[in-house]
């Protein structure tokens, strides 16, 4: 495929016209990504997230410039929430961050989650393994950390960052958002503001209590963004995680683990196809007509069809 | 099941507890809602949803109480955003609400979306159900569409109300939620602030652009939820959208729809559990072991699956 050698070669173009191949779910994604699959697993996926407002993208610049400072190749991949109740500052913030698009060694690509309907995580998979078989060293992904889908978006990376402002409210309240659990480091950023040491200090109280025994152990950093301050910190903290997952081989465990979920995946919506037009037509139509009646319930039909050898027949069916 | 005996004859600390066995994904779950299945589809389900700070709370509360000057019993579903990014007044808004609970003919019931991992909108309809066998007339399920899980929680609602304020920012961004897909009435609230009329005349410039043709167009409405004013109208269009769905027969299709979902997703749930077992220790395993060495892309491994009999292998494993 020739979009694939050029990707494969370093062309910018063929990188871009991929990424909205992928975007649109084109039929040619599965060839793709078959092409481009044993190229993967070079480059260093960080994600950033948090609340709105709390400087992800002003973080995720300082972070870029610190890498392109060592010269290493840069993927970003900027998700728009699914809500836009975030606030007006996103586009400034990305225009801003634009400054990196006139740098070669930077490819920056906003992703829209609009009606992706839970398959945002999906896409932002299949534009990684993208970005890594063009040869970026790091990868960066930034998204808001509302609702369960932009939090499945973090499951891609390496090394989590979330990002917290003093005025990101109650910090047991945003922990309940299920940051806790996938932060690999905490970043209050505003550090010069009122709050940002208390709200420091909380979280580190609530990292004191879980017994993470072994297991690594996120710190949290001081930081003010707008003015680079604390990003170096932040940088030296992301390679101890990444020298802790890989002292403990639990990044290329992870990365296996992302391997067989995409097959599981793929598998399942296979399945669920055979199932939806059997259930239209075919073998599996009456269960559903009679769940539809209310004669019986899903549960009493599901059971039906598995004690039958109608599943078999569903997947056999043309 | 004594617990289900007692929810049909209307004993409220049953509902109670039936709700949170649901809540627990206890594995009575499915014998309870097998027991109650029969008894479906009598209650009319409203949502309420938009973005925070808008007053949905307010307007929920409003909704409730005319019901309720009616005579009809009703329950309320209030989803905890998975989010807590929205605000510090849900709370309040919900103490407020309370008032009814002191009300035999009113049950509200809060559901935590955290740990739900895209399983809200199950528990929801789930809960909607012991409800709606329960004996309430009206349900109302209030959540902040923020969010591809918030907005599939409405898929259970018969009628969707979405409620915006001056002070939720641009009206197309929005829209971009998804909110214009899935309202049947838009209530623009704080109608005393400036800005509301703006806005109500800027979505009903973008529902003239959409082409409905003869499908049901969504009013928009003027609303101050404090005051309780233009809660009669949103009460009548309520009854006008739910005359419209009855007429074209809309009301009994989607539940018959919702239904047939619910069949489907618990078949391809129990296959799913098949090909896990199996990937880690049956006739899939070594596809996933190729995968995971990046030897196959999951494409080519998911080819070979298919075209060979190993599904059904897989179907028929213990």
């Amino acid at each position: 495929m020739e979009l694939v050698d050029s990707l494969l070669k370093g062309d910018r173009r063929a990188l871009a016209r991929l990424i909205t191949i992928v975007e649109n779910g084109d039929a040619a994604v599965p060839s793709i990504l078959t092409a481009i699959y044993p190229k993967l697993g070079r480059a260093y996926v960080v994600g950033v997230t948090g609340p709105p407002g709390a400087g992800k993208s002003t973080l995720a610049d300082n972070v870029i410039e610190i890498w392109r400072g060592r010269k290493y190749a840069v993927g970003a991949v900027l998700i728009d929430p699914s809500s836009p109740f975030s606030g007006g500052a996103i586009l400034g913030d990305r225009i801003r961050m634009q400054r990196h698009s006139l740098d070669e060694g930077v490819y920056i690509r906003s992703l829209g989650s609009r009606g992706s309907h839970g398959g945002l995580s999906r896409y932002t998979r299949q534009v990684v393994q993208l970005l890594d078989a063009f040869g970026m060293d790091r990868i960066l992904i930034e998204t808001v950390g509302v609702g369960q889908t932009e939090l499945d978006v973090m499951e891609v990376a390496d090394t989590t960052v979330v990002i917290m402002g003093p005025e990101s409210g109650d910090t047991i309240q945003t922990m309940k958002a299920g940051l806790m659990e996938i932060a690999d480091i905490f970043v209050v950023n505003k550090a010069d503001r009122e709050g940002a040491s208390r709200m420091a200090a909380e979280i580190s109280a609530m990292i004191e209590i879980r017994e993470y025994g072994d297991e690594w152990r996120p710190p949290v950093l001081l930081c003010q963004a707008n003015k680079a301050i604390g990003v170096e910190e932040l940088d030296n903290a992301i390679s101890q995680h990444r020298g802790y997952l890989e002292e403990h081989d639990l990044r290329e465990s992870h990365r296996r683990a992302l391997r067989r979920n995409e097959l599981i995946e793929l598998i399942a919506r296979y399945f669920r196809g055979k199932v939806l037009n059997s259930a239209d037509a075919g073998a599996l139509e009456p269960y559903f007509k009679r769940v539809e009646n209310l004669e019986i319930s899903p549960y009493e039909a599901a059971e039906l069809i598995l004690q039958s050898d109608i599943l078999e027949i569903v997947l056999n069916s043309r």
